[in-house]
């Protein structure tokens, strides 16, 4: 089968300042077209890592992509060395330098000589056009295997893939059929779905593969098969996928690959219904996880921030007399806050959250990761204590993500 | 020098589920150490290529740090593959034991097979006690080079690097002497910093190196420095920040490395002053931002997400006309929103968007990506148009920095 390497080129993944999504992407749009990523390796901005790399990738796969090192200040060492292993020479590439131009008549900045440089390619490649950016992508072939060179900017790499690496793959190599599957799953931990599907996975042909995909208290499962025989397969993983969605159906959010707010927000979609968010502890990450999904305008109204007390009486009507009894990080509080954005902020459907993040702040009744979330329709009101025990960053998306599946299912079940 | 690789083991990796941040965790704390990251190199649950992987890793490398494939449903590869490569045999580790069963007795869920394996050893490692979950690390030593093997779980990979690796290593290792030293700049392109510093960067002795990391209308500079003589190396490499601190200064956030709301906070913080927040185009996202810093309830009241009209008008106190009038993404409906924050939470300052982030939504005269920005401390009020080209993720992330930065020369200037 079509094998491939992603190799990333840049001192900053070796110093560990940059974190490489770019690979990320690379390998499932790969994936996507049923080409296995064998390795992905990141070496510095070196002439001998870089050949060294070029040299190995190159005899173990049929295609090799490379990003970064392409940028108007990254070390000019991958063009002149890509030159040295392709055996080429640097030519000014005249649609490149155009591109190179017209962005800077656009951002309306100084054009540099730095700028200009970055038309220079060599000439044993065919210039792949960045719409995105300054840097051109470069093809080239050499003894039966496929190179890409990409800038490491991951909007630039995206738009390059999708535009042109990824056709020219389609062509240039004959596929297998693959077949992708994704339920979503939330509530239950990765260990425990997997010793129910213990017999589900020994009856799996070989050809069909199940992955799991945990993630802050969801866990996707993801089921891949490969053969040559297009519409078999899709029939044959289609009987798997339902098999799995009915031993998992309790925890199921979603038959597809997407996210906690993005299955909400097509839920709200369909029943033509709205919310409005009342945060404390989660501090705005799920009103903004709600507005990522593109039209959240749709479904979502607004939300209030009310991380001090005064905010919570003065925008949301909570009670002081309630914040005094029992506290900002208490049932009786999220209700009340709840209802309050429910009031204030005209929707179907109002979400609290109020807790202690860390690191500070806990107590012996209440410690850190203590979180209260309360949900309603301004008829009912669903609350739920949750318990989280890690560090800040994670009990922030933990809580969220709880909050929006406790929506979700308030709204499908009224509990 | 001391140079280490990092291997990063699960199929995950290869079909681009997981975006890999343990890497870059690891490498910045290495390197804090004065260990130079050769390579990282990801490769999938199969026993060949893990073996492969160790070979040549240990041939260039003293250090060789390997994280996952020891969760509960990885595929058993990695440890016995380790067994295989370190010449060892499994037996169970009893410290690991009591800690599996102390970890499901409080997290109280059921105790099962699964979990038992997961202190399962080779006998020739030293175990490295994982105080935040179920798998423990381990620690190997052949032929001069270095092996730690961690779980992929970043939250406890990272315990597991602070509390047991990082120590054992600058026990192991005789390091050379090594200065870093960041300046973090806001609102000037990488490639305009670069011509600046052209100059300085040709005085820089070999030992001195100056890496630019830009992101999100940030560029920051990192010098870092290696000998052997720790307090002259200080000296110089003092010399050369207060150098280029001097260049940059007009752009100039902080002279460490840190985040733009940890230097808003930082300076909220050291002036007693405290801010809230009215988003509707970043919505929420910039709350979430401030919020993620411990401690942040100090500076920060509270936030309203006005995503839609009505909520712009009944809680921030918008004017319909002017809502009428000028529309939502205008500079009097910022004016407005950061008044009405202002006055609704009492703070110190207000902060307010509105803009159009896409993919739909745009027009001729305010096509996706504008966005108007206002900070205010109630008499005086600064506002900025902004004209983002991307996508809606990474106009969100842009817009919510200009806010920052735009609040946080506004504190520090009045303007």
């Amino acid at each position: 089968m079509v094998q491939a390497s992603i190799i990333t080129i840049g001192d900053e993944l070796l110093i560990g300042q940059t974190i490489d999504t770019n690979s990320a992407f690379i390998a499932q749009e790969l994936n996507k077209l049923g080409i296995w990523v064998k390795r992905r390796i990141a070496i510095g901005d070196k002439r001998e890592d870089i050949l060294d790399a070029l040299e190995t990738e190159s005899k173990e796969c049929n295609i090799v992509i490379i990003t970064g090192g392409l940028g108007p200040t990254a070390d000019d060492i991958t063009k002149p060395t890509l030159c040295e292993f392709f055996d080429a020479k640097i030519v000014v590439d005249e649609g490149a330098l155009e591109n190179v131009k017209n962005i800077f008549i656009r951002i309306n900045r100084p054009l540099i000589e730095r700028n200009l440089k970055q038309a220079e390619v060599p000439d044993k490649c065919t210039v792949l056009p960045n719409l995105r950016g300054t840097a051109p992508g470069m093809w080239f072939e050499k003894e039966g295997v496929v190179y890409a060179s990409l800038p490491g900017v991951p909007h630039e790499m995206e738009g390059l893939m999708l535009n042109s690496v990824l056709p020219k793959l389609k062509e240039h190599f004959q596929m297998p059929a693959i077949v992708h599957k994704t339920l979503f799953t939330a509530g239950k931990g990765e260990s425990e779905i997997a010793e129910l599907l213990i017999e589900f996975e020994n009856k799996l042909p070989e050809y069909i593969k199940l992955a799991y995909l945990p993630s802050f208290g969801m866990v996707k499962l993801r089921l891949t098969g490969k053969s040559n025989d297009q519409i078999q397969l899709e029939q044959e993983v289609s009987v798997f996928v339902n098999e799995l969605k009915s031993i998992v159906s309790e925890w199921l959010v979603a038959d597809e690959d997407i996210s906690l707010q993005e299955a909400l927000h097509q839920l709200l979609k369909q029943m033509n219904k709205t919310i409005a968010t009342a945060e404390s502890c989660t501090g705005g990450y799920i009103a903004h996880l709600i507005t990522s999904v593109p039209g959240s305008s749709s479904v979502f109204n607004g939300g209030v921030v009310s991380y001090a007390n005064e905010a919570k009486e003065a925008i949301l009507g909570v009670q002081k007399a309630t914040l005094e009894q029992f506290g900002a990080v208490s049932e009786q509080t999220v209700i009340e806050m709840s209802k309050g954005v429910l009031q204030k902020i005209k929707t179907t459907y109002g979400l609290a959250t109020s807790g202690i993040m860390g690191p500070d702040g806990g107590t012996p009744e209440k410690p850190v990761g203590t979180v209260w979330i309360a949900v309603t329709n301004g008829v009912q009101t669903k609350t739920q204590k949750f318990q989280f025990r890690f560090d800040r960053k994670r009990n922030i998306q933990l809580a969220a993500n709880a909050a929006l599946n406790m929506m979700r299912l308030f709204i499908l079940t009224g509990n």
